[in-house]
């Protein structure tokens, strides 16, 4: 997004995403869902037929056509002096995250990374819950996202997404654990506070034929003693998008499940199990920021990848009036420690599943 | 919004709905959601201060200060040949509401009143079903919708949206049953099909001093020799936003309930119940096109309200090229039938909770 | 039961509910649950075979020849000074169940009905706290007791129990409402301590050629000023067991489902819902001495259905040492209450549906 | 329990299970739960004292005192040519495991071990599932077991049984694991059929000082080529007795919570998800067999406790009338099995949680 000094919406321009891609349509979405920003180019597509006539179905003034590719886009804007916000994976390949993180730290822009399950207001009051130290010390977590859209082999039935999330070449070394295992543990990181510090991974090609893993399993250990569980899907037959969280602790736990995100389960011994919902007086502020409708008006998806913009125009604002921009969304270090658990998960993996130090 | 006829997206104006009110915004979102149209110009407060101030958070280029009845407006707009959205009650009055509607049947606009409620996908897809026969004749509905939000007396309080909700020279003759009652009748008939043929009303006014009815149970008696029950209250303690609905059939039932509402159950005699979720391939051509993004990444209030503009917009296109609107929207008919609901539920009940005919 | 005065299980026997009763069995395991009592005797049908092979299946010493009426066995059993525990109807008409009270008012016997719902500890614990005033004054009642099992006319096709509960001269005035709503009705009142004063009720026969209701909606107003609904039926598509009780009151809210007994949930204005279980210590006495196993290990019908002879036998056990009996089982006095509850549902209906009071 | 040969009750002793311990008195009711067998003869305790109180409050003849561990008895009892049904563990150590196998070999006795949860109807109708091929090869198993009663040093405050189990010498080398993981371990195997082939293990002990593992998180290898996680827990805050399994295989899925013990829902892609009740014609025979209420009408832990009883004295029935037992309860290689799943589990996570043949 361009640096913008007069009080009017912010322009943003969209790379990637043209029409057939549903995540391009959340971008659109999301940019403009809180009327403080707008889309104003678009370079959505490689053929340059679609990048057109993706500008066209939103109306937009100006369409380019990009190469594929996250990071010499990012790079390229940042080099512009344009603040960047980047779908996952944020590079293809370590070496670049790493190229990435300092070009982003040189600069005065803002980076941020679409790990749009940290916009749900739930999330924050569990981070903020962990924080205050409602459950203690961390013990136990379980964390899962399990899918069931690669259950046959959709990348030779001529769906576009799946060829392209099963070609190395594209995707680089990992299929299911760097789509949606990166997702699982940025959220097991952004509310506990604490780190992985090893891993055991087994990662599983279950449909024949397949390139990359499909599904994974993990064993995690934490920096603070605690223990875990990661395990991830997409042939997890009959499941949509089922990312969840269980976070045990030395005094309560807490539960959290995407495909009812406005509910925060906290559990402690020997009392009344709690559901917490959004749009109640009793979360947050910063949860109560991050919702638009009162308690039991379901906010979703959409919502919550606006309010990863949301908090990025904030400090777009921020920098633009030479304040320090604050933060509070996945940034170029949560990408770089996405990549590098994804190494490290095949890495485990392909050493027979043994124990790796992230 | 105005007649527009180039490809460009249309433009709309927003009257009422200024800084405080939650629904103004969702108006703002649920317009522009899907990138084809856009508010240019708002009247968003009696207060010019405050409508002034609404317009510039949004950016708008135009303000203007509006009276705070919905009839006039929609009436100076239809008589200005620009199309309406109208939030309910649609008029003070049924003589109103009569009215209205000869002027939109002298007119060729699109009328819509936002009963947002069946703009949910899962809601169209329980209409399907039952069109298709699935549930068999319906024999039995219970409808409800019921929150806690006016427990106290909030009107007293300070809350601009509670004196103005229990005003009778505001908001009319009922509070409860003419707030949230009327979406519950609404959607029993939008989904079934079968109209309620006469009424058994018993409202109650729970909180002392208060001067509408904050509380309400009817039994119904519906055009097919089915039954129901239509409850709602706005002094259920611990309720958000309960809207659900459970329809009995001689063959099957369906199961919706707004605060979750992805999901739709069928349940039919010696059979799984089965769950029902948007966005997956079984799903109907309609519910499908009104769902947005894949199974499991929930879609909310936003989104369905959305749906509402989005077949507006698609009707004024239709209207601009000279084609019959196709509907699907809720009308100035089922406005005029929520108001006469609203005025047979008080008269029962003032009677002595009495059966009264629709 | 027979008076026992030594240190060794109660003697019990069972008139009715031989082989092909669903029920009967339930007697049996509830009566022996708790190693307290033993069935010794046994009339179990009036088919004296049957009775026999019923008698012999459980290997009792001894099998008589029952008639099938619930009223002359109580009343002989309590004329020979043997405690009575009876299944619901009480008696086949008003008259009678006077007539039972008087006979347990002379006498010093136990005398319970099984209105065994009461039996659940979560339901204990919902009394509880409407006695300890945690829900305020009870404002809004709402309770359920829906299933299928009629949904077709299984009394015409050899179904013992559908052509008794469906034949007039068996069953009484009243099908559904008899059968099922009764339970509804105690549980309303056993819970909240409340009196139905009034009621207004629409009662449907749905299948072609029932001679009886199978589907009931009523409007209740409670002695407190409170106000309720009161559904039942059986030919509600896919519906199992499912009766449901929701309590609103001026400071909070309670809500149990049989078919998930062992939570209760607990929801008051600006707070987080509290899901309460059995078998935790948070729990009160009463609902305490009601659990018989650690929480998260599921009690179900027959452990709530031998609470209530649990209750009883402890009452017997206590008139056996001259003490006062303590109650706390459905009585006599609740029995007749159920019938004229029945009685007055059926009179509302045959009027038109109007408020009669009870 | 001693062979029978006339048309009455089996006659029954229970060796452990004094007052105090829960499991006794679950014992005692399953046993008898069906009318089935009696218990008549106990040696409850290894204190004479509260042997015999406890013969006492369940009026039993004959009381004796017993050693508490599980082997001894098992095989004196086997020795005397009686029937045996036992707790878990089977015994204290895998060479006592593999004794007590051949023991039994080479008798003509029916031993049972209770991993009761193989009981319930829903788990039976799951390895129905499994086997009729409704899930296709199966392909990934999470299977949990989670608990919150030992989140304290409770072993220091007095809690025998918490004591006993966090006791080496009297536990064995294993807590968690022993006490519950073995239940999930067997679960898996009863529903799936597939084998454990390798795991690799973490044991954790979080609470200070003690001498046994409190949870645990294994990843799984099975003999068909399919992936498991396998994760138990008794610092799982809030967390009552959260036995789950989810099975997902090339075609479908199934998912069984023991809190909820009466669903069983089963998905697969593309198709609404279902949930299966006990109780309902569809099920399978077996479930059918081993349910004994209507639908909606909750079974529990009893009940499912009583179906091993059940199906065990059947075969004693048979073993009596010269018949080949049929089995269908957890026998001693079960048993067996368990025990070698402790061993390997604590080798695993004593050489640093490496992959460990089974």
């Amino acid at each position: 997004m361009r640096r913008d000094v007069s009080n009017r919406k912010l322009r943003a321009g969209i790379v990637g995403g043209g029409q057939g891609s549903f995540i391009g349509a959340v971008h659109h979405v999301a940019v403009e869902l809180d009327g403080q920003a707008e889309v104003v180019a678009g370079a959505m597509s490689t053929d340059p037929q679609r990048a057109a006539a993706s500008a066209k179905a939103w109306y937009l003034d100006r369409s380019y056509a990009p190469n594929h590719m996250h990071f010499p886009a990012a790079k390229a804007f940042l080099e512009q002096g344009i603040h960047v916000v980047s779908d996952k994976p944020m590079t293809f390949s370590l070496d670049e995250a790493q190229e990435l993180a300092k070009i982003v730290e040189r600069s005065n822009l803002v980076y941020a990374l679409t790990h749009n399950y940290t916009g749900y207001p739930a999330v924050r009051q569990a981070r903020y819950m962990v924080r205050q130290g409602e459950l203690g010390d961390i013990r136990k977590v379980l964390v899962e996202y399990i899918q069931d859209w690669l259950m046959t082999p959709e990348e030779k039935a001529g769906n576009k997404q799946a060829a392209w999330r099963n070609d190395p070449t594209k995707s680089g070394i990992a299929g299911c654990v760097g789509d949606i295992g990166t997702h699982a543990e940025n959220l097991l990181e952004f509310i506990t506070g604490v780190k992985i510090v090893s891993l055991c991974a087994d990662l599983s090609t279950f449909v024949e034929g397949r390139l990359l893993d499909d599904d994974a399993n993990m064993l995690l250990r934490l920096d603070n003693g605690g223990k875990g569980v990661l395990t991830c899907s997409q042939v997890a037959a009959g499941e949509e998008n089922a990312l969840s969280i269980r976070i045990y602790g030395s005094k309560a736990a807490l539960e959290w499940r995407q495909m009812e995100p406005n509910t925060l389960i906290f559990k402690a011994p020997k009392q009344p199990g709690q559901m917490l919902r959004t749009g109640l007086s009793y979360m947050s502020e910063e949860a109560k920021q991050l919702t638009r409708l009162p308690a039991g008006h379901p906010e979703g998806f959409y919502e919550a990848f606006a309010n990863i913009y949301k908090l990025v125009i904030a400090d777009i604002r921020r920098v633009q009036e030479g304040q320090q921009p604050l933060g509070g969304y996945p940034n170029v270090y949560d990408g770089l420690r996405g990549i590098q658990f994804v190494y490290k998960s095949v890495e485990s993996s392909k050493k027979g599943s043994v124990w790796i130090d992230m």
